[in-house]
């Protein structure tokens, strides 16, 4: 089995993007307004897309959660953001019930700068409750590049995590949009974004205070790995314990890595029970290499083709990983079909 | 011959540090007070670092900035930038007068967050013409780690660029401290910064208004090198020509990556004759590697380590593109023993 632990519905109904327009055009609107996407619409933007790719490259299962450049947490206010996550999170929800072989929920969290990360937990509440999702994506940046919150290890964030830890949820580490002209979303503040989690964590007792609390940083890792001896060498002068004593329990990779010398970089150097296969589609880079005549974002093919790879490491990664980092996928799989 | 690229003077005298802390205690002074520092405390504070890790790794020559997190740009006003940038700079030249085999200076710029580049053109010409410097560090983001100035790509700049291409030197791009809590200076800074600039020059027609402007991106290029395929990838879906052709004449990394399998990548994916050999000792990372016995910043070792690695790359890496980098730096070798 093949798990792809990171997709965002890219490909939402154009009614989806329309709601976001009229509510950003009116930020004061307290009100809810409705949005109405048929299951017919829901499954044509998904036949043509993600489910032709899961078939087309053999994977089986998405970890499946809203646009991350569209959450746009830095745009509106507090009220706009959880009307915003809660369409985005009940859209998710009806692909999920659509497909329940194919997709798995990961839910949007109603972020707003300056506003106290306790204020999302009733929505992951309700999404990991009720719509069975197994996981959030939290934005270390709701300001989209200025950076004007506190760090993810600071206690403002701590009520969140309690709620997770209670929910036996992880987290993926994913900014959304930059409204900062130096930071190009998917080019530099994503991979920006991962680097400056990974590091926060290193410097900080986090996991000494929350021992079960997970997270996922995509892209795989950011920097991370490919500066995998300075991190170690940084904790290290800092006295801290080896990375792998310090955060390999809680802290894991996905392989959005979209070349084969960075995806052999990646399994080089994190052990494979902090990788989790992932692609990202349909998402930041959509073209066909010319180099290899395969798309960019074909991150399986990369893995297949690292011979060294042993198969108990290949099936952690592929699958093995996803029940230890996301405790309630088997529960969700065991109520699906 | 081997030429390292990215030295700092991270062992200066405390003399100097302590000009810059009653400099800060008294923002507003307009008047530049002395610094007493002697020749035989300058020797004293390279002999025991950099002068004996020269000779223990068997490199030739560093060319040599002051200290990078201290050049604070963020602190104090733009006259504290002058004076602080102005000492460190006359520092760094009475050192390569003092050791002129070993060291080749490249200067701090007095920059100032929301302040024109354009002021730094006074002490880049001085550093070039009276002092003899190869280059400049340029801070991509004097805010420190607020990211309030507009992208190196922005005309904001071009005033300082042009004076760069007139005076045939190129920048490395290097941030300074964070005053920004979320950002770790060396561990997410350094690295976001390199990461973002680069993004920023894909985006751009830089390189089209400056066909001869060049930049190192210090650090193994942030992230770049182990993204590459996601670079390739954006580039190539803006339209963009390959990244080869939109920027490899003018956009150059250095071979500051702390472990093997870094290194191993950033040979493997960038031309060498875009990589210039360099550590920045005694810099980041100071510790021994338990897993290597040798230092982590020991970069060297690394590169040697490659066996795949031709003789011709190599010679290119170690020594042989910094002439055309540095087109200064065959006259300023001219003119020393």
């Amino acid at each position: 089995m093949i798990i792809d632990c990171h997709g965002h519905y890219t490909t939402a109904p154009k009614a989806l993007e329309q709601f976001r327009e009229r509510q950003l055009a009116e930020p004061h609107r307290a009100q809810k307004q409705p949005i109405a996407i048929s299951d017919d619409e829901i499954r044509e933007s998904l036949e043509k897309a993600q489910l032709r790719i899961q078939r087309e490259r053999g994977t089986d299962l998405t970890i499946f959660s809203p646009r991350a450049v569209g959450m746009g947490h830095h745009l509106g206010n507090e009220t706009t953001s959880r009307h915003w996550a809660e369409h985005c999170n009940d859209l998710i929800h009806r692909v999920c019930t659509l497909y329940p072989k194919n997709f798995v929920g990961v839910c949007q969290l109603p972020q707003s700068p300056g506003m106290p990360p306790k204020n999302s937990v009733a929505e992951l509440e309700r999404c990991v409750k009720e719509l069975g999702f197994i996981g959030c994506n939290l934005n270390p940046d709701p300001s989209g590049g200025h950076w004007s919150d506190p760090p993810l290890t600071d206690k403002w964030w701590y009520p969140l995590y309690e709620k997770m830890v209670e929910l036996e949820v992880p987290a993926m580490v994913h900014v959304s949009g930059s409204c900062n002209p130096n930071f190009h979303a998917t080019g530099a503040h994503y991979i920006n974004g991962d680097t400056t989690a990974f590091m926060q964590f290193i410097t900080s007792d986090l996991f000494k205070d929350f021992p079960t609390l997970k997270f996922i940083i995509p892209h795989g890792g950011g920097a991370v790995p490919y500066h995998w001896g300075r991190y170690r060498g940084l904790a290290q002068d800092m006295g801290k314990p080896p990375l792998k004593e310090l955060l390999l329990g809680n802290v894991f990779f996905d392989t959005c890595v979209y070349h084969l010398p960075g995806i052999e970089l990646l399994l080089k150097v994190i052990p494979a029970q902090n990788i989790l296969f992932a692609s990202e589609i349909v998402g930041a880079v959509r073209g066909v290499d010319p180099e290899t005549g395969h798309y960019y974002d074909d991150t399986r093919r990369y893995i297949d083709a690292v011979g060294w790879l042993g198969a108990a490491e290949r099936e952690k990664i592929f699958s093995g990983n996803v029940s230890r980092v996301y405790p309630r996928f088997q529960n969700n799989r065991r109520r699906s079909p």
